[in-house]
């Protein structure tokens, strides 16, 4: 019987080129997930569905996606399934069963990534693949006051990394959190959705208002032009780690 | 000219094979360090010595070396030059100027290594380089009673990997301390010195005793055998690490 589950997924990054499955490209997390799931219900073309499709590089702590499949295992046994065949960088954390109509891209109602900066004098060695390193230290209250002029609902146009995007590009960031804890410079943002690319260029920008290249009330018109020439660099991808994926109940 | 420095240097032991320079084998710690030092003093055949010589595979949090050098370069311009030049997996932390009589390994008086392991129902994904997973969970209380027999005085030659050891395999353990934390099972030990292996075998040896295999009364006389085929297994190298190394002051 054809059930459809839900699924929250942890995954390293780093040698994939990102979630979404891509023809002839072994290395990509639904990839390797959709295959473990043909292994284990014996057809072919399991589709698994993310909230969002992390680019190259990019981390997940806890992503959510759904799946129907037509297994006799319980969600338990689907999750160990999965474990015991995929790499030891993915992890499947839970699987429990879904309403037929859940869809985890669709019904995504919140999203938090966090991009990380390692800003001590030496060097990250144990984190090295989570952490981004930037040349100088921002000043952390210019990045806050640039940070505050991009929280809410706007067109994120100018963050955007599709060059010729058609759908709208308005989202709403209720949170860009900043903080320093050792050697650490957390960016931690929330919001109902983000374009592709957005968290990265708003983390570059940021970094270039921090060190003195931008002015912060510059955003105010960053936003208004809605041109990505015009926004700051895209911070490296190793950096970037999806938190979590909301929901509403029920 | 010549000084002697003492460094502190922090490494992922993942990709080494160990501390230790061999012929032929461009990827140990101290080849790594020793080349840079020669580019940087213009002259080849600087040696750094290490409190102690970690296996392959083995990391390090603050490792403490000496070498004499012949430079005119401060402390801080050291450390930062070999920051620059040495991969992203070995970090140097701390270089000062030492007495010339200071040798890292014949005035240590001290090492803290720790092993961890993961017991959680899923994967590290993101700590795997750092932890080894066991196949089952052990008895705490019965690695804990062992361990209390370990700590102390004893010819430790049944943990020692060296097959025919001239030298003594007598040492000092005064802390083995077992501690859970979230999915963490971590054995901390420290003492006056430990042999080649001899970390790696009492954990093995640990886990075989809560897993049952062994009674924790046993390691009574398996220390009175002085032999290694009776002890435990040895540990993967992954989850050791070189916490760090102490010396008296003066």
């Amino acid at each position: 019987m054809t059930r459809n589950y839900k699924f929250t997924i942890s995954y390293d990054g780093s040698r994939y080129y990102g979630w979404e499955r891509q023809p002839d490209q072994p290395l990509t997390v639904q990839g390797k997930i959709e295959t473990v799931l043909d292994r284990m219900t014996g057809r072919e073309g399991n589709e698994i569905i993310s909230a969002g499709r992390t680019d190259a590089g990019v981390h997940a702590l806890a992503l959510t996606a759904n799946a129907h499949l037509d297994t006799g295992l319980s969600p338990t046994e689907i999750r160990d399934y999965l474990n015991q065949y995929l790499p030891e960088d993915i992890c499947v954390k839970d699987v429990r069963i879904a309403g037929d109509r859940f869809h985890a891209r669709y019904n995504c109602v919140g999203r938090t990534y966090r991009y990380t900066c390692y800003i001590g004098k030496l060097k990250p060695v144990f984190d090295r693949k989570y952490v981004y390193v930037p040349d100088r230290i921002p000043d952390i209250s210019r990045v806050r006051e640039a940070a505050e002029i991009l929280i809410g609902r706007h067109d994120f146009g100018s963050f955007c990394a599709t060059p010729h995007m058609k759908k709208s590009t308005v989202r709403t960031v209720d949170l860009i959190d900043i903080s320093v804890n050792n050697d650490l410079l957390t960016f931690t943002y929330h919001g109902d959705g983000f374009l592709r690319g957005m968290v990265r260029i708003m983390t570059g920008t940021l970094l270039e208002v921090g060190w003195g290249k931008r002015a912060p009330e510059s955003m105010t018109e960053l936003l208004e032009a809605r041109d990505r020439s015009l926004a700051g660099f895209t911070v490296p991808a190793k950096g970037l780690c999806l938190v979590e994926d909301e929901y509403n109940k029920g």
